[in-house]
């Protein structure tokens, strides 16, 4: 299941996503594609992502998602996608890098499919229990992989490169989005300088492409850590002081 | 100008926003607001983004937008936001963060508004000179900051918290989205914990945001490093040896 929000099959990110299609069929894999803008997928979350009444006397994005979610009331779109991650063992998410994050109509799917009670506010929420989430959670077993592309050099995206590192980056996609519903996190593929593509480079992408898809099961996960697994105190959900101490960060969260 | 996906005067979010818009009034200053759902905002970027036939054979991003700002081609949301910008002194961007960034419909503010040649691709592009951006370009001289809502509370998003730290969470967006084409960038105004809110509580988040609003022309900004003043080795855009030798991440952009 790839999530392309490429307009194009003639760009960069349109032929990764049909060398990838072609890779798995011919692996005999079952798959699924969501080409977001061919789909014409809504960005905006909105009252419309319920088809019931909402909630209260006015619209609250949670309370209704919730409701909708809960009642099986949800918007078809909505509950399509979620049907599709159910179903897969593993997700790509493919996307060219716009301003540092992911282009919005892949930004809308995440604010419209991560439902309440879906991808957060799932399990109990007390003092003692923050919820099934950060490795827990309804994605839980599933394995998922970022694929993204950029024009800047990865120099420009190395540990004292202006852009920030790559990886830093990519930390509110890969912990927060997806290790946060459950999702084991792959280390992503990123394809840099891409206004300098030829057919030998390209090659070369499909090559590690179709080695990173062959590896999926194979690969080793980034070693986040899970939240409910005794390295956070809580409520505070502070990493515990004996752990890493003195140290602060993204990476702090990593094992 | 502020841009505002809030859906409803009645939640938070528009409660904030009417506030600030009073309090900008009786001081008699100038605003304008952008209320990107009430605008029914598009947030995917798309070859309808120019009025022009695409420059090469099929619709590439870049190329289309570049040509569309240049030739005054561009569709005419996509200019009326640019303008705003370039009347605006000062831009607050105000929403909820949703998945550790912005939701979809201000991701699509950025990604339609922030042309090829307004917001990047600025300036002469060279192995010795790398565009106006991180601190110079179209938007130089202009004040941003964020206003932020967020359910979590504070020692969630602390040094040590599990989501990470908010300075860090922000980096993208305050660094590689408004430092990117010129923006002096302010420390953002952050509320946690807003499903615990009640009037007391919102009271003092007025009260601290007529302090920031007050504040605007007086308060120090984030001390992010220029790309062009002899920090970074070109072409490689990383920290010169010298400076914070030995560190990496995030922090190292900032003096």
């Amino acid at each position: 299941l790839s999530v392309a929000p490429d307009p194009e099959a003639h760009s960069l990110n349109g032929a990764l996503n049909m060398f990838a299609v072609d890779d798995l069929q011919e692996a005999g894999h079952q798959f699924q594609v969501s080409e977001l803008l061919a789909m014409q997928w809504k960005s905006q979350r909105d009252v419309d992502d319920s088809l019931a009444p909402t909630v209260g006397e006015f619209y609250h994005p949670s309370q209704d998602s919730k409701y909708a979610f809960e009642q099986g009331v949800q918007s078809e779109d909505i509950s399509l996608e979620q049907e599709k991650l159910r179903w897969a063992d593993a997700v790509i998410f493919q996307f060219p890098l716009w301003w540092f994050s992911m282009p919005a109509i892949m930004k809308g799917w995440f604010d419209r499919v991560y439902a309440c009670g879906f991808a957060y506010g799932v399990g109990e929420h007390s003092e003692t229990r923050w919820g099934d989430r950060y490795g827990e959670g309804t994605l839980s077993g599933k394995r998922a992989m970022l694929l993204v592309t950029t024009g800047g050099w990865a120099s420009h995206y190395s540990p004292r490169g202006i852009n920030g590192p790559i990886n830093d980056i990519l930390f509110p996609i890969q912990h927060g989005m997806l290790f946060y519903p459950g999702f084991t996190v792959l280390p992503p593929m990123v394809i840099y300088h891409t206004s300098r593509m030829n057919e030998e480079k390209f090659a070369a992408h499909c090559a590690e492409l179709a080695l990173r898809l062959d590896s999926l099961w194979q690969t080793d996960s980034l070693p986040f850590r899970q939240q409910n697994a005794g390295d956070y105190a809580l409520p505070a959900l502070t990493l515990r002081p004996d752990i890493a101490p003195g140290e602060s960060g993204f990476a702090v969260h990593l094992k």
